[in-house]
């Protein structure tokens, strides 16, 4: 094998090398430094690479596997942090200025998590500057760059993470979620991304963008992979408020159970009002694919999710802004432009004003769970075009045009609201060559499902085998 | 029986006769009718008197229990509603000038749950202008006076409630609990008052004040009537977001059952502050009673709830100003003067301040949860004072100077931050002959444990069976 197939290889294939001992982790980090040695550059993926670490760690995990002390399906596999999460003695950005010299003294809850299962940290991944946006032009560190086409964003905020894995320089990374940063960069680039039910991660040591809305999730090249992070990083921990006291399961467990008999809603209307029609017609072919497979797809409309981007805009800007009170007073030529502006917002919004936001949203929620009592999924597009070019402000969407921050999570929003367990997955390219995502989303802490759902569809296509020309 | 005595039977006691016909229920509500026309108009009780509709309501339950359709405890029970909750076709006003003439065109969940029981609504009872204050000393309908002396406030906000069934004018009142409203008349007037736990009783059809604080609680002269009309009223309920999806259950059963070995905290600092050394002598001595009665009663430190005041405060103002926009606009002199500054006050508060009480609402909680990992109740007094005079606003407590708004809800706040069941028991009386409450919490949904508590310290005692000089 080669050494940039070894960096294409999914985290179970090498996983069952590694455990057989025909692979070494040594070999398999090697590989991916010279990949990242190649890619990173050009796709500006890390914000800090941790090149003697990882060969260290990789020695050790060879001493360990030879040792026949193998750990299971992470011990050895190459991945990346978005670089919100606390990373013990190493630096962490959360993409900005302000706290560019930060170096935690305590690992983050899913760092620690890694760490037991012998995962290899490669290094900490670019993002949007605070994860406020969902582009990845970070003004401080500049754009991630999109493997399928260097002068086309990643979507964001988890943007680096996205091109990374897509690149093949690590195998998996963790993004986080609040309006939808997993899941676009995922779809634009062409992985696949789980937003987990809200509440499964543990978000102690990840740095905050909002608190009733942020989740951690696994980005990868396939479902499986997706399970076997999963596996690795969810659990109840005490030490985050907001973290579900549930037992623990086996998300790789009843993968490849198929979709028959499972009722899938497409919610029409909001998910088609302003995207391009080659996005249309990608999850069309999803649900002709789905239904081919056994399930029950309809057509279904929730008017309520109209009202997505005026509630979960309140609430996140005024969560992050509650965050950020300190640096928006002491150090606000230190913020990028457009994190600052939206921030601003924030701390100017009236207590009244997120009070009916977080009101509206429990009557989004109950119409969305009333919706949910038929459909056990329902189907929609991750982001309604093709990832649009570096730079541009505005980008054209079925033909007018939009705001690019706007445009990115738009198709997102609904489920942060909800907190449902969502995942990203391929389904296409544009035709200009740019990775189409589609999300499956499920009930509250039915991850599983959501995960084997997504299976049965990437196991009847192909598109999660392409590379991209990187 | 004479007619006064009929008054001041229990429920119970009524509920016996009444389904063995002993007693008419035309009588029982002509008694209660005779009772409201002697110390109705001292005590300032009833908003709406509804005795035409309570006599035919009787004389209809008299016919339907005659015909060997008797219903149950509640079935001819005469009972009144604060004046919040919705009644169809009868003005309901909240207190306000603003709702002066509001005739709702339907009725509250619980006022529905009444009707079912056959209880008899006597009328609708004063309350704090809106509920926003623990004083009833309301400048629209004028003050409810205290029973043990019409000098003296009853405390509120569900004043007219607590007044009202201390004098036997009706058997049982639904007062709403924000920051101690049915606590604190309760523990003035020398009454039994429960939150139930948050969610437990609908709310739909109440008008808000606070909705994360919110709680709906009757109002008795003993802890079995409590349990009586909770049975009547808890249960989920659709059509109010915040309630709680959990099996029906028995309050009645049980209750006799004692408090042999059960773990009870009493938490010092806090609520021995700032209060009167009767108070706390008083609370001392129920301490002795529970403890020759089985339990075993500790000191407990929760430094937290310092925090009380400042947490609950923030919420309860800003979620009333939400409420309350179009008022504050368009009709700012129709509110009294101090509610009209409490919700300017919250109208202006930011999202930022309020994000950050929620978040310190959570810390909060989780505080108190830890201390309710060991014990199973916590004892504390319900106001630091006796009911002080209507019209001052400045009291004395322990021989310092207090706002008197600030004083009657200072005891009872922490529990509405917690969320947890919660009673105030008669527990004595001070020097000048105002009653004492004690107040019993327990853990979320654990009302009948509480209530369990209750009967056995009452029953031990003989406080609830003294009468009110009027």
């Amino acid at each position: 094998m080669n050494s940039k197939d070894m960096c294409f290889l999914t985290i179970s294939e090498a996983a069952a090398l590694l455990a057989s001992k025909e692979l070494s982790p040594v070999d398999l980090v090697e590989a991916h430094l010279a990949r990242i040695a190649d890619t990173g550059a050009p796709l500006n993926t890390f914000v800090t690479l941790l090149a003697d670490e990882a060969r260290e760690s990789a020695m050790k995990a060879e001493r360990v596997i030879q040792a026949g002390r193998y750990r299971g399906p992470l011990h050895g596999i190459p991945i990346g942090l978005k670089d919100l999460y606390y990373t013990k003695g190493i630096r962490t950005t959360v993409g900005s200025k302000i706290m560019g010299d930060f170096i935690p003294d305590f690992d983050a809850a899913v760092t620690e998590s890694f760490q037991e299962a012998g995962a290899i940290l490669m290094g900490k991944l670019q993002m949007h500057e605070f994860a406020l946006g969902g582009t990845s032009e970070n003004p401080h560190h500049g754009p991630a760059r999109n493997p399928w086409n260097t002068g086309r964003i990643t979507g964001g905020s988890s943007g680096g993470s996205g091109a990374a894995v897509a690149a093949g320089q690590c195998m998996a990374s963790l993004g986080s979620d609040t309006g939808g940063s997993v899941r676009i960069p995922a779809g634009a680039c062409g992985i696949v991304g789980l937003k987990p039910t809200y509440g499964l991660v543990s978000r102690h040591g990840v740095f905050p963008l909002s608190h009733s809305l942020d989740t951690v999730g696994p980005m990868t090249r396939t479902v499986r992979d997706t399970a076997i992070i999963l596996n690795a990083i969810a659990g109840h921990d005490s030490r985050d408020l907001s973290s579900a006291d549930r037992p623990r399961q086996d998300y790789t467990a009843g993968l490849d159970n198929g979709v028959r008999g499972l009722r899938i809603g497409v919610p029409q209307e909001y998910f088609y009002d302003s995207i391009d029609d080659e996005i249309t017609d990608a999850i069309k072919a999803v649900a002709g694919i789905l239904q081919g497979l056994g399930a029950i797809v309809e057509d279904v409309s929730i008017p309520v999710l109209d009202q997505s981007i005026p509630i979960s805009g309140a609430i996140l800007i005024t969560e992050a802004a509650e965050v950020h009170m300190d640096g928006l007073r002491d150090r606000p030529d230190d913020f990028g432009a457009d994190v600052r502006g939206r921030l601003q917002i924030g701390a100017a919004t009236s207590a009244v004003d997120y009070i009916k936001a977080q009101r509206a949203r429990v009557v989004f929620n109950r119409e969305v769970a009333e919706v949910m009592k038929i459909y056990d999924l329902l189907l929609a597009p991750t982001v309604g075009i093709g990832a649009p070019n570096l730079g541009d402000q505005v980008v054209a969407v079925a033909g007018e045009q939009h705001q690019k921050l706007a445009v990115m999570p738009r198709l997102t929003r609904p489920f942060n609201l909800t907190g449902a367990p969502t995942i990203s997955v391929p389904c296409g390219f544009t035709s200009d060559g740019m990775p189409i995502g589609m999300q499956l989303s499920g009930r509250a802490f039915e991850d599983a499902l959501v995960l084997r759902a997504a299976q049965a569809y990437e196991s009847a296509t192909e598109w999660h085998t392409r590379r991209p020309p990187i």
